[in-house]
């Protein structure tokens, strides 16, 4: 991700809880705070809410969420949104929280990629498995084109109209928008390191149909070896091809290696951590800094399951540890939700 | 209750896993352990599935169940033993477990209040808040009298026909089976400590019918104070009424003075406990006996909660431990719902 470039004239959004993670169990876990009287701001990469969920597999069946037999992912976090909505959390999605400053005595102050200051009370990490990044080509200069020529995941179609455009993988995206994209780009390369494409036999007619065409031409198999261009604009790409190198003239290189996870900006605060998870008290979810908590697959415990369903546990018990920090001059008696009553009516 | 009184030449039954308790989270424990291949039984004292949330507020919605916005205590248990059923599970329910034997190594036996013998590698205990027990009077002799002539609930209204009753309360259980009672009874006398019952005006109208028919007697302020009768046959009630006493010829005796919930024989099984509660190790459940796990309310642990939802995650980090006692020779492979597929077709 590229460095912050932060807004200072933003006046700070202030709010009891910062949740970082938008996916089912930072979505109950506004619910949790919510019970508690505790409002919150829930920051999330994605642009919608979910995490892997929807991300990754929204139709799949889920069969392990208690008093539900079978959910797909989609209609859970539907179901989650709805739950935490009478609490009116606030959403900064596709953001991200980039540094935290303060301490549990004076509160923290949180700052977003997009340059959102967050004060608060309390921090509940539900990151899940961490940040989706895509996996990087190992090429000399790259980051100077990201963003501008090379492009991860295509967000507006119209972006690469006319343009002559290398798309590099193997896999069902690099396929998919190969032939999306050659309909309107100036010409498409394709560049898989194996000689074949493993494809259903629909799409690789089709792909057929468009190289006969001259609209996609296959550079397989091939190795993307090098960038040519200046201020981050990109001119050329070069391809290893067996023995030698073909520089394919480019205006926009598309690599599709596929997601990987990683902690992000969260590795730099400080928090013990044991095998990229960060290291939880059992029960009341404190990470090593107090006030800052941790929450579902991104906390380790002994014994813990990478389960959704033990992070809406932990997720209970970091709101009620939470409180503690947030309102210490406030005795909180415990109430089932059974006596609490409606949390739709109780705040209308 | 009464000691039990074992049939000796009754074959054991054999399980993988036995749960005290068919609650919520004894329920959920049933699918937590099918998901791992154990096969459970399921002991509980009510004659049907629930726990509290059949017995105390089957029509209370709850509203802190994710992804569940808003579910009657019924529901949430109709929906659980179904998400239960395709692990097959046994329910040995009306019965209690009065007594455990063995150890982790050669596994262990247990003996319920209706003589059946229970053998298994792992024991999860899923007590909620204990046995249910009823709030008895503190009378001379109860003991004999107790299911013969003197009952804590009516189980079938025809046994009070043609009888002499005296039932004793305020409450609300008090006053509806005196109401219900009278009607077949030969007499029927209503004892309470205060001069007045509190009670919507339909009851109070309809209690001054009864009395001033000659159908209900109502003997107020009073206090039960003696019984009279013989080998568990009652002849009389003593009430203390003021300063005097009445003998009340009866035949029956039924107070109605409250439940209260206490461990039961669960407190024999030298498990450490705190203030009522089994001390166990968040994340693994396991109770100070190897082999022996507690969930739920039951549980105890720092900042353990006594939500239903973190009695699910107990469960499912329960039944992961055990697996380790039931089969020991096989390395448990940690694998997603999604993933592991539907499980009514994954036994069926």
């Amino acid at each position: 991700m590229s460095p912050p470039d932060f807004d200072t004239t933003m006046q700070p959004m202030k709010t009891d809880v910062l949740i970082v993670g938008a996916g089912p169990v930072g979505l109950f876990a506004i619910f949790a705070c919510g019970q508690l009287d505790l409002n919150c701001i829930v920051v999330d990469t994605l642009e919608q809410q979910g995490g892997q969920c929807i991300s990754l597999y929204p139709d799949k069946p889920i069969y392990d969420i208690p008093g539900r037999r079978s959910i797909a992912a989609s209609e859970l976090i539907e179901e989650l949104t709805a739950q935490a909505a009478p609490y009116r959390p606030r959403y900064l999605l596709g953001d991200c929280v980039v540094t935290i400053s303060g301490d549990v005595k004076n509160g923290w102050s949180l700052q977003t990629q997009n340059g959102v200051v967050v004060e608060c009370r309390a921090v509940i990490i539900a990151g899940g498995n961490g940040l989706f990044e895509p996996v990087r080509p190992t090429l000399d200069g790259l980051a100077q084109y990201e963003g501008r020529s090379v492009f991860y995941a295509v967000k507006k179609r119209e972006e690469f109209a006319g343009k002559r455009l290398v798309i590099a993988g193997g896999g069902d995206s690099a396929l998919d928008w190969a032939l999306a994209l050659s309909s309107i780009s100036a010409k498409c390369y394709l560049v898989h390191r194996r000689p074949r494409f493993r494809a259903a036999p629909a799409t690789t007619k089709m792909l057929d149909q468009l190289v006969a065409s001259g609209m996609i031409e296959i550079l397989a198999p091939g190795h993307l070896s090098g960038l040519e261009g200046a201020d981050g604009i990109l001119s050329g790409v070069r391809v290893r091809i067996g023995a030698g190198e073909r520089l394919v003239e480019a205006d926009m290189l598309l690599p599709f290696y596929g997601l990987r996870t990683e902690l992000g900006p969260l590795a730099g605060w400080g928090l013990d951590m044991l095998d990229g998870k960060i290291v939880v008290e059992p029960g009341t979810c404190s990470t090593s800094r107090p006030g800052i908590f941790a929450i579902g697959d991104i906390a380790h415990y002994f014994g813990k399951l990478g389960l959704i369903l033990t992070g809406f546990a932990d997720a209970a018990h970091a709101a009620h540890a939470a409180h503690a920090f947030v309102r210490p001059e406030v005795v909180l008696n415990f109430v089932h939700s059974t006596t609490r009553g409606d949390p739709a009516a109780a705040v209308a």
